[in-house]
């Protein structure tokens, strides 16, 4: 039996994981990649801790020295997260010749570029499929897969903990903020959830898997993003009302070589498939000029399915490591244009609070009017009192039209307030339609 | 520029799709592959016919000939479908170290361990995603992505014909004759539509995902095969009522080393992901010991889609065709027991016409009690006519205790007819579950 040496950086949720595999399924392993896959040491912050991993303890170290230095040790794993020292590990891994898998979206969203350059240069390879929606192999989907597609378009539920949210604000009518305490308690969401609530999580995503469907180096300060902490149920009411759910998307289209890419709450078609997306489920919906709609659906975090795509990832290295990563020139990333957001044309959901006098939304549809913003529909409720809701959806529209048209609408002084402004994806179209 | 030359075998729907997306897509694929990719020759049947197919004319050939010994066709693609002459002329490729590339779902059923052990002895590379749902990665997916897995499930909505056949008599409550009808107008179905219909096609794909995803050979006709002609809108009906929709699923699992593999008509909970999967869309559900559950969902059939996958294939040959395939001695096909079909468990739904007599009911249930059958919900309906439905939803139960049973019943003189038998998968779960 052929004998080969991996070290894991981190012993957290997913390097737990990877390890609980790679004994699980070994016989597995063994038969798909001819190798016994053997775990030879583990950085971890403070090897003298005490602390409950499954991993054995005497593989434990605090020095990297020890892992860089180790000839035999040919594949690095990097399940660490975050940037630093992760990066400075990376780099020295990829500069000794090691194999790298790695499961930092943070890390590849923000220096992606120079990881794989190095890696190209040095002629080692370097995957990162657990970066993006845990075990769904979306990253394998459009490097192999659909290589012989232009990518159009693609909309995905990438964040399981806004999902989460969203999904119980949606069947249980409770507010944002309860339900995120929830999503706490059950150890979905962060005690500082800023990261995965304010899209920041699925942005980092999106710009991984745009760089890959669109064959360009996008950058994460790219990605125009939103969070959903300012959905509230009055707002999830409307959508359900007008046939619609609100689910966290991060959507990124390529046309005529300009590329848009965006994360916000967005209205989505209840028969679409990604509205039945639940939970912390993820699901990413992708749209090829050849093979159509394709959808992929599973769990997108845990211990298990990310450490899923990780061991799919090292058994892809063992089965290459032997020849060197294929080089094509061809492959170099081109320059394409980023949309500005102001340029971007979607519907949009547009909910204000205003005084109930006469003439106000004729004064406010002629207004949307005035900045070429048609309306769709228009709902008014809570007649008789002082203030109302008036919800309009626009037809497609450019979003800066509708940003100054509810601008010059926000000066009125009948208008109290600017409730929500939601973007609508109306491909409406039903799951196998 | 460097340039790499295929043929086709075959000029068809898929023929045609794979030359519309090599045209169309050209600068993309080059960028991805490194290689101008140029179909040199195409086999067809009669090369002097007068053809609409959107394939330039002087490509054409009638003799395999002018292909195999073309020392520059480096890849054959086979997209002719059938039995023969496709293997003669795969076995022939192989032979002469070409790489090849088939969408053929029922050669590799029948002769896969052939084709494959051959393609391994030349060293050459042998793709065939195209032959199972169409666009679908799935094929990769079990190949690459998931070998950190033991599959423990699959279910596929393997065949759109029949899914759209299904699809149409739940939503307009028609009968399978009319139905069937219009998938023939629709070009859905074939004037034969038997293939389809008996559930043969699903079966045949069934056969290629098992052996992949249990690692060993199975033979198709291993597979238990049932068609959807015998479901009725009555049947439907009952469903409905319960809680369920009828698919045509294909089963596979492998528990402690046993497989066990059908194709048959299965009730499966309305919220399953599996049940929203309508018209002639496809998806594969898959459920991995570490992956947990994951669907791949898409376009089935098509000449684009399957193209898609065509394709995919031909630039992963490509990619590798300098280094021979990864020779692993430890991957060899292990022999697995199937489970006769006799011995696998799982709910039935049972509808029997009996006459109106009291006590009938009484009997009946001792009939199944006497079995080990034991009943989880009973529904009589028809009350007052001499002959009325009854119908069963059994508990988990053994397909042997079950099918005595019933024979038992129907030797009782008051059971007129027993008018279906459906199995039924209850892994009650939602999607996002």
């Amino acid at each position: 039996m052929k004998k080969i040496k991996i070290a894991l950086l981190g012993a957290g949720t997913v390097g737990g994981g990877v390890w609980e595999i790679l004994q699980t399924n070994k016989d597995n392993i063994i038969k798909n990649c001819g190798y016994d896959i053997e775990v030879a040491k583990i950085l971890v912050k403070d090897a003298a801790k005490k602390r409950k991993d499954i991993v054995p303890k005497d593989l434990l170290t605090s020095n990297y020295e020890d892992i860089i230095g180790d000839k035999e040790i040919e594949i690095i794993v990097e399940v660490m997260g975050g940037i630093e020292p992760a990066k400075d590990y990376i780099l020295k891994a990829l500069k000794s010749k090691k194999h790298v898998v790695t499961a930092n979206k943070a890390l590849l969203a923000n220096h992606g570029e120079e990881i794989i350059k190095l890696a190209k240069d040095q002629g080692v390879h370097l995957y990162y499929e657990a970066s993006v929606a845990g075990g769904i192999p979306i990253v394998q989907t459009l490097k192999e897969s659909l290589v012989g597609n232009k990518i159009q378009k693609m909309m995905g539920i990438l964040n399981g903990t806004t999902n989460y949210i969203l999904t119980k604000m949606t069947a249980e009518k409770v507010d944002f903020a309860d339900a995120l305490k929830e999503a706490q308690e059950m150890g979905y969401a962060e005690a500082d959830p800023t990261a995965d609530v304010e899209g920041y999580d699925a942005a980092h995503k999106l710009t991984i898997l745009s760089s890959l469907a669109f064959g360009t180096t996008v950058k994460f300060d790219e990605v125009y993003r939103e969070g959903i902490s300012k959905i509230t149920s009055i707002d999830i009411d409307y959508a359900r009302e007008l046939g619609y759910v609100i689910k966290l998307l991060a959507i990124g289209k390529e046309e005529e070589g300009i590329i848009e890419m965006r994360v916000h709450p967005t209205f989505i078609s209840k028969s679409h498939p990604l509205a039945s997306v639940n939970d912390s489920f993820n699901a990413i919906f992708v749209k090829g000029n050849a093979v159509g709609d394709l959808m992929l659906y599973g769990r997108g975090a845990g211990d298990l399915p990310t450490g899923s795509a990780v061991v799919g990832d090292i058994i892809a290295v063992i089965k290459g490591k032997d020849q060197p990563p294929v080089q094509i020139e061809e492959t170099a990333s081109v320059d394409k244009t980023i949309k500005p957001m102001g340029e971007t044309e979607s519907e949009y959901y547009v909910r204000l609070i205003v005084k109930d006098k006469p003439g106000v939304l004729g004064t406010i549809a002629s207004l949307f009017g005035k900045h070429n913003v048609s309306l769709s529909s228009v709902l008014q409720k809570g007649e008789g009192v002082p203030s109302v809701s008036l919800v309009f959806i626009t037809h497609c529209t450019k979003e800066a039209d509708v940003q100054e048209a509810v601008e010059e609408i926000m000066t009125m002084e009948e208008v109290v307030e600017l409730a929500n402004l939601i973007r609508v994806e109306n491909g409406k179209k039903r799951m196998g339609a």
